[in-house]
């Protein structure tokens, strides 16, 4: 046995960095759109919006376990993005590591449409809409609430990404007071339960792009129709997820960044 | 009193491993099926599916510390074979092992029955139903959702079981980034946490055979009649869980253990 | 200010040890027994089950990190009697740390009754009852489900006082898997969460007799009357929980531990 | 990029305390308050009152790791007072570290208030009020229940202090059972959590000055009008909350700490 794994060892670092990059996001994603579908498909009699936050706090916390040792666990173009803009990361595989990332939310949003499959054509009598009382495209990407203007959701996700960015920073400054070691992934993970719980309701914290991106891409392709991209960028809900993402946090990012550097 | 202790200690190795595995079994369904007869027999107003979730967590946390130090707490038939099969358990504690697990579920069936036994009564008003309204063959084995197709069992199964083991691998992995030491009974809690709050609604995250097995035979010894068994295999509903288990959970459990060991 | 201190240091090892074994109750009853008031008169609009679990859990928590590094945090008269029978405690001292454990609760309660004063009387219309719909007496000790036979709640306390044990010892024990050095109390306060999630609804998890006395003489003083002795003793709810607590739960517990400890 | 940072490093100690307060205070009532902000207006839908314990829980945990290094993480106006008390911090910084932490709770409130702009204005049809049906001024201070008493009130703060100040006090101990390195954080947020879910019905547990005065003087400039302060201070509903915690918190905090420091 212990031969055959030796073999199918792989040698090039660059590529077992990029599947740990896959597997984490997968990992994220599978259990965070996972829950969802779980409370959707259910109508909260097995969870609640709670069980929503968990899940995305634990996929986040094992998503990091099953990563960090060989690719540092970015999970988030945005993150290795600004790891760049403070060099700490190469320009030259910042493609690599964003399209895994990208392709381990993809593959994981189809993993949570395989195993709920049953479920949401039960729930949504096999109609799949992104909007009105049976819509189900919310499972894999987010959606901004009725109300929320343009504007609101650039607020929203600004300063959701930079109260991510801000804590993570400072559980890992040796300078300050860091996470013990061992733990970051489970504070890390709590980051992301307290950001659901204070900052999900406008638009579903999504905060990291390929987390939105790679489940709306598999979203469209699976059956729910364009309007999984209308709805997001210049429907009557107008609200430009996709450029708000792109546009906004990265920079946002280097600022918050560079402020928590100073104290330190 | 030592003196008495002393004269007591088991000598045998094998025997206080299988009691270990027995003990920590038997405390991880305690706790579990404990918090589904709560929530079942209250009707939802002493408890909520969180805390099933919470039951079986912390069910699985303190199974594992009261028998890593012992056995190495597989607590599962499926965590054994698959051990077996990657050469780091002997094949000739394997049967020993699993009898003990299932008979440690299958008392703590029991040990739950007797705990709830007024409070089953009254709600189900002495009527012990496998479905129904006030069906109460829940609380001990899980049953699938009325929606849920033979392939869609089949695939939650497979999919749920490639998770856990993925997570509790690389959370032992020394090459990436291990759990730190002494806390890994409780990271092994938080990925049943997890699991049961993103991949609970369709047939309630069993992923452990001896779990399922051991209090199925409990009820249908204790009266909820033969229906226990086919409801599972070849019932209206379609779901052969007992076959799902057997045939698919250890086969897919030593593929992901290979691909987890490979990019560490 | 350092030299005021040193004044009043106290010199006696059993005061500081009685003490630290008050302060511990005190604090484990003034949040366990103060969440329940909380979900009692906001009529679970600031909280429900789960909220009194936690409020236990980390009461029991907090307790322990207060008392351990004087007296050993046993906060319990049945863990204090239980290590004299095992020769770990000197039955000199055992009636010091029950007086302190019960005066400690008994305090607690008073102190959620001031606490809530308001609240309950503005939620009982001033009317202390124990049982009936606006009955407050359960916000202070525990009372059996109408359901539950006497058996019934022998049985409950014997299981969860023998569940309760088996845990803490192994959490100690150094010969099998211990908990890392400092988290104890954090993973004592998991025990009581998972047993109030897995066991609370037969008759509250009392598990401590002093938790549970305490609180109950300072209700028959504050106005509830004798009913609270009566309903749990020898009424028609037919469930005598202090004959339950004095005589089977001590002899239980000392059987469970030579269990535990000839596995380890 | 290293160079930029270097030189807008902050050479003044005093200066990088007071941000580091600032950050600190911040974080926790971003976190705090936005989950107040959640629950209000999406009506439970998207969070329950376990959410908002969550939210402040996981805020001071957050709140403390971003400070603790630079500026100790007081984050309390009433701590830094209890410590000059006591001899540990010179009188000389206290108006310092006030200044910068009632700031940082006054320019949280108005980040919370800027990123729920949208839902503020949907959830209240646009008008602003500190109580009835759609009262909004709850998500930033915190308001006595309609029953509370002036003295109901001031018991509920000195006990909610005094319960706080005393686990906090126990799990920095050196002499007692102080908490594991690295994870101190994370306790006193389970402190708060567990004063959240014990103590939080009557009146909101503020138990922090900063947290209560500067998100109401923002509510005060953004429209919520004066009675913010009338009904805090001299309105029907009799509780007056800005005098209980400038009079009655520290010096109960200073006796607290002299009995807890006597024991250990």
């Amino acid at each position: 046995m212990d031969r055959v794994f030796k073999r199918c060892r792989i040698s090039s670092r660059l590529v077992r960095e990029c599947f740990a990059e896959f597997l984490g996001v997968y990992i994220l994603i599978l259990f965070g759109c996972g829950s969802v579908a779980q409370v959707t498909t259910s109508e909260n009699s097995k969870g609640e919006y709670l069980s929503i936050n968990l899940g995305f706090a634990l996929g986040t916390t094992f998503g990091v376990y099953v990563s960090k040792g060989v690719s540092g666990a970015h999970l988030n173009p945005a993150v290795s993005l600004s790891l760049c803009f403070l060099g700490r990361f190469p320009w030259t595989r910042l493609p690599f590591y964003i399209l895994s990332q990208v392709f381990g939310a993809f593959l994981a949003a189809a993993t949570v449409a395989l195993q709920y499959f049953d479920a949401i054509i039960h729930y949504s009598s096999g109609d799949l809409t992104v909007s009105g009382p049976t819509a189900t495209a919310g499972i894999f990407s987010t959606y901004p609430a009725e109300y929320l203007s343009v504007w609101g959701g650039v607020v929203d996700q600004v300063i959701g990404t930079a109260a991510l960015m801000v804590c993570i920073l400072a559980l890992g400054d040796s300078h300050n007071f860091p996470a013990p070691p061992g733990l970051e992934p489970v504070l890390v993970g709590a980051v992301v339960m307290v950001i659901g719980v204070s900052m999900g309701s406008n638009s579903g914290y999504a905060l990291n792009p390929a987390r939105d991106i790679g489940p709306r891409i598999f979203s469209y392709i699976a059956g729910w129709g364009d309007e999984v991209f209308r709805t997001a960028i210049h429907s009557e809900r107008p609200h430009g997820r996709l450029l708000t993402v792109t546009i906004y946090q990265a920079p946002c990012q280097v600022l918050r960044c560079s402020g928590d550097v100073l104290i330190s």
